[in-house]
């Protein structure tokens, strides 16, 4: 085996590196020594020559390396083999229902820009920068082996690809079926289109949080604002509420959600529309209507820092009109699931939307994504989803 | 009724108040019109004139006083009826044993000061300033009323009483029955010595952090430091750990925790031992013991924002000892109680001391207290506990 090429940081750019962080930005790096091709596998050093880490290099992207491994072991099938092994040892550990969850989830699991969903038996993967998509049919075949799915399916149809020189592409990779899958959550069976849903189709970083509604369910009436594919008003309706109204503005996800409240057996108690949430919130709190719960579970209003401003009214106005529509007594269900939308500055949006409504609210519980999308310390990049359950007096 | 003296704050100084949070500081206050004795009902407004809500009075504490409405609404036994009735409806929606509760969790339950735990059949109450002491014979009478317990006890014997010019005290208040009661936590039993433990006997807080360590016991080795009366570590071997250690630096403390183990029946796989932790933690680091799970359960370091550096360094060590202490693909638990050693400021303790342990450590989950300690966003102090499982690579 030649030696990869070595990539030396500057001095005082490497403490992030060190602590554990697996990007290297352009910009921390002093130079490049021997020769790669984009995509090879190469070695991070700091600036006294110690070694750091063992990653893929790209020099389209900000992020010119991801590292894979701290040792300076082999980067084969076999290094592959063991980390998913790992991550599926770690979903049997911890979950209920390991057959439905997220395998891999990337740099948390230490396999950079690598998602791999299982959906029973059939598994969705993304390969989002160009070193872990040479490994593609690798992985593929690593999970075929172990896993011995039904199918296998691509969706890689994300523009982030295109910042690696990757084209957006989707597809199957083994076997020939149809893409609305069944899955469980929380014991519950839900319709997912892995070929044309959001993402890859079902997002399983909410399990346990919609378990964690059921206290409050009972004989309730519940607003269900940006319910995608219908999970937390299936659950709210199962759990016993009275009567659901859900919105969301994508008539396809509007479509799966129905079935899904019919597989459940609580279509009757759940009206789903076509809609934009904050046009919905907004006439509803114009009527005075009230719930017992509200559920707000909006997509990432920024994937940005510099567009954090916009979210952040953007969040405002949400809980605002939503704490409006909440009952007294009643209890307002609000997540962020954008990593700049960081914890204290949520909470701190949240409680400003509380005194400019005249509304005392108070934490029932604080909730972050589920226990199948670990969080890396190292990395705040790896933690997102912030689930709060508040009683609004 | 007699007007109640009226507070005016300062103006620039109403805000944090004005936003829910329920102490008024010394230094806040403008003037105060009218007579008030200390303990007294008084009303309180911003310098506008605009009335902000009721609580009583304490010239003797830096927090002068302490808010129990925001309506101007008469402050009798009904006014306490209902909000401990609201108190017990919360923890009956929320708590699957309900009978073993934090019943009323002062601020949080908009009854500051006041703590009512609820051990089965026993209360134990503690008033921890003037104006909430003042009812304390009203309260006592309503509980009587609500719950008919065999007894109540008192457990005032605490120092910050004394700034509020209260005497140390406890004993009996209602019926005479031996301290040591048993309470259940999780479906298990349990012994708390309501005279002679710390605080009220038992700490209802990690409730629901106990019941997560599950996934984690099954064969395992564990090491649990300052350990209290055993809770984690008879959690721990009824989950099916292997051999628990636990050591805690009190006698009383230690006693109860070899009850509870013979209890549930788990005392051969338990051994307790009386000791420093700080101590246990370093011999057995040098000694490279190595144990699947550790769990670090400290009490706080630190009461005060003044010696929050000495506690840092606290935390740190433990964290680091711990670390060292715990097997590649073991698990660290570990929990900080202390208000002031705030979550971002702990998590990054904790990954400074990874680093330095040569470490990479992976978050499995996050937790706060339990539920029946809730929250106000709209006051910081009622937030404390922090629980972090943490993957240890």
């Amino acid at each position: 085996m030649d030696k990869y090429a070595q990539v030396l940081l500057r001095k005082g750019a490497q403490h992030r590196v060190e602590n554990g962080h697996p990007w290297v930005y352009q910009s921390e790096v002093d130079y490049v020594e021997g020769d790669f091709e984009p995509g090879d596998i190469v070695d991070v050093y700091n600036f006294r020559h110690r070694f750091i880490g063992r990653g893929y290099i790209n020099p389209r992207s900000q992020i010119l390396v991801r590292i894979l491994s701290r040792e300076q072991e082999i980067i084969n099938r076999e290094f592959f083999r063991k980390r998913i092994a790992h991550a599926w040892q770690y979903r049997q550990r911890f979950l209920a229902e390991p057959e439905y969850c997220r395998l891999v989830f990337a740099e948390a699991d230490f396999l950079p820009a690598l998602i791999v969903d299982k959906f029973g038996g059939y598994l969705v993967i993304q390969t989002l920068a160009l070193g872990i998509d040479r490994y593609k049919e690798e992985i593929v075949s690593i999970l075929d082996e172990m896993f011995q799915p039904e199918g296998i399916y691509e969706r890689n149809d994300v523009p982030v690809r295109e910042l690696e020189g990757l084209p957006q592409q989707k597809g199957y990779l083994k076997g020939r079926f149809p893409t609305l899958i069944q899955v469980r959550e929380n014991g519950l069976p839900f319709y997912a289109d892995i070929d044309l849903g959001q993402k890859t189709g079902f997002f399983y970083d909410q399990r346990e949080n919609r378990a964690a509604i059921k206290p409050l369910m009972q004989d309730a009436t519940v607003l269900d604002c940006f319910c995608h594919t219908g999970s937390f008003s299936v659950h709210a309706a199962v759990y016993g509420a009275k009567e659901v109204t859900a919105v969301d503005i994508s008539e396809q996800a509007i479509e799966v959600a129905k079935k899904n409240a019919a597989l459940n057996q609580v279509s009757d108690k759940c009206e789903f529309m076509v809609g934009n949430a904050f046009d919905v919130l907004r006439s509803m709190s114009d009527e005075k209507r009230q719930f017992d719960v509200v559920i707000l579970d909006p997509p990432a209003f920024t994937k940005s820092r510099h567009a954090l401003e916009g979210a952040v009214r953007g969040y405002k106005e949400i809980n605002l009109r939503g704490l409006k529509l909440t009952k007294s007594g009643g209890f307002l269900i609000t997540c962020s699931c954008s990593y700049h939308m960081q914890r204290d500055l949520f909470s701190a949006v949240v409680q400003e939307a509380a005194h400019d409504a005249h509304r005392t609210i108070r934490q029932v519980e604080y909730r972050t994504q589920a226990k199948d999308h670990p969080i890396l310390p190292a990395s705040d990049e790896t933690s997102y989803l912030k689930f709060l359950v508040l009683e609004v007096l």
